[in-house]
């Protein structure tokens, strides 16, 4: 999903088909254990060795932004580990450079069980050089199938400068909440996101970020937090720091919360079964055309300016394919 | 509607059925002139005069907030004088106080004639005394038939205390736009509506305001302009001077140019006629929804407070009347 930046591709949700079926029926590992073929020959494993360090070890980030991202992940592994299988995304795609190799992309996608109501969980880092500086964009996502409507999890957290950050944290509503109510009053003010959501909105430094696409502002929920963290520097390095505080003490713990309340939804009562033909239809069309306008802004902006335009058509190839759009 | 504040009923859209039909068939008449049958009593010509001037002369607003209130009004009858009825709001909710008469409400509604695109129209202004200070509520609202699905345009501008105003302007969806990219591209995109919300939200007193309602939150459209504006005093009264110069150089203006691209959609090449009856049904399901949440928050918050049981339940009952809720 592409909601707080020009929005790269990797922050696009997708499944993979080029490479086999989008998920093929392995059994469950870790996300540090990439794609593990029953035999793998000694060069693939070597391969897939360099590419899930790449993904775990964050590299360019600050050490509170990579706890942050490593506590989600843990938490997905603990709760959701029997729900999911290894990633299935092709070697090329989970890890991915530009020519001179100083902007870098990773992804991993992993697919539910059929018995589960995750679609796929998805975690990437980008690190992208340019103009003399380097943005970091670390996203996770969670989709769910159309047999349930719980909402989808979605943490994008991007650091502009060492001294801006945006945050994108939210559970995505599948459906209208004007013309739903029930549905708001279930998944919004019956688990007190509102509370978290207040809680980031408290501090001096936090803004409402306002997503240059019209559409995105849609998608994003009542109780969502879509913001813009300026810490000032004044030359000292303190903004630096105040950045790292409120990483580390703010948006690590409310992701976690968020996220929390999410796998709630899916493991413990979550299950809310939608067992009608047509109103899952209603619902994958919805998160189709969310999908579909995601990609729309990816192949017309920021990959192929990042990565060039061969890795870039390799990477949304993938998800065109993936999502069944030509 | 009751977006910016616990909201007081007067700013719910509302229908008459009390008194007659809602919208009566006669001829068409200003919003100063009120309703006026054919021949009126003296005492009743009376009568109407004194609340027609109520309503229109803004008695306890700042002269910038009654300026840009008659602008909009006068908008209004010069681009949609033709498509209206005069009001039939009956006489005791036109104008109504409580008991002390220390706080003051009025209420305008006129019905669109049968060929309107237009539902009605309506205009107000609350005079709220209370803890030792007043509030200003004012309110224009333009509501659209199922037969189009043109968005509803809504005005609304609080002041609060001398030094801070809360200001809702919005084109309200008829559609999840989420579902519906085009109805955003058409009302959103191409009208250029994001203009107006990023040059009020340019000035530095202008910040986001969140609703307490997850609900309405999300009936905001993604240009939807719903603020709080504080203009520290620091005792020397120019905070209230510069209440009145934002009001006059600021928002005055910014609420015409909305209202001009919505009375553009109306008037001029605006009829997206609507003739499936499973359109129509959707788009006044999705309308009463909204209705019903606002006459919810209404009938438990500040009405009675305000205006004692017996005028707001006067109040209340010809809401829910109108809108066939029980």
């Amino acid at each position: 999903m592409a909601f707080t930046f020009p929005p790269p591709a990797h922050v696009v949700p997708l499944r993979l088909s080029r490479a086999g079926p989008p998920c093929p029926r392995r059994s469950s590992s870790s996300f540090s254990a990439f794609p593990t073929p029953p035999i793998p020959s000694r060069m693939e494993q070597q391969m897939m060795s360099t590419k899930a360090s790449k993904l775990m070890e964050f590299p360019h980030l600050l050490a509170p932004h990579r706890d942050t991202m490593l506590g989600l992940i843990s938490a997905i592994e603990n709760r959701l580990g029997n729900h999911l299988l290894p990633s299935s995304v092709p070697s090329d795609v989970e890890y991915y450079q530009n020519e001179s190799g100083t902007s870098q992309g990773t992804l991993s996608i992993r697919c539910g069980v059929d018995t589960s109501p995750i679609d796929f969980i998805l975690a990437s880092w980008l690190h992208l050089e340019q103009g003399g500086g380097a943005m970091e964009i670390t996203n996770i996502a969670g989709y769910l199938k159309s047999s349930t409507d719980i909402p989808h999890f979605q943490f994008e957290l991007v650091q502009c400068s060492p001294t801006f950050l945006i945050l994108f944290l939210d559970l995505i509503p599948r459906k209208d909440t004007v013309l739903h109510p029930d549905y708001l009053k279930t998944f919004y003010e019956d688990t007190q996101l509102e509370a978290c959501r207040q809680r980031l909105a408290r501090l001096p430094e936090v803004q409402p970020y306002f997503s240059s696409s019209l559409y995105f502002r849609r998608v994003v929920s009542s109780t969502g937090i879509l913001v813009g963290i300026k810490c000032e520097d004044g030359g000292t390095g303190t903004g630096t720091e105040r950045v790292e505080e409120i990483i580390g003490e703010h948006i690590g713990p409310i992701a976690n919360e968020v996220m929390r309340i999410w796998l709630d939804m899916c493991v413990d009562g979550g299950v809310r079964e939608v067992s009608e033909i047509e109103q899952r239809a209603e619902l994958e069309k919805r998160d189709k055309l969310i999908k579909r306008k995601a990609i729309e802004m990816d192949l017309s902006s920021s990959m192929p300016k990042q990565f060039g335009h061969e890795v870039a058509d390799r990477v949304l190839r993938v998800i065109k394919s993936a999502y069944n759009i030509t």
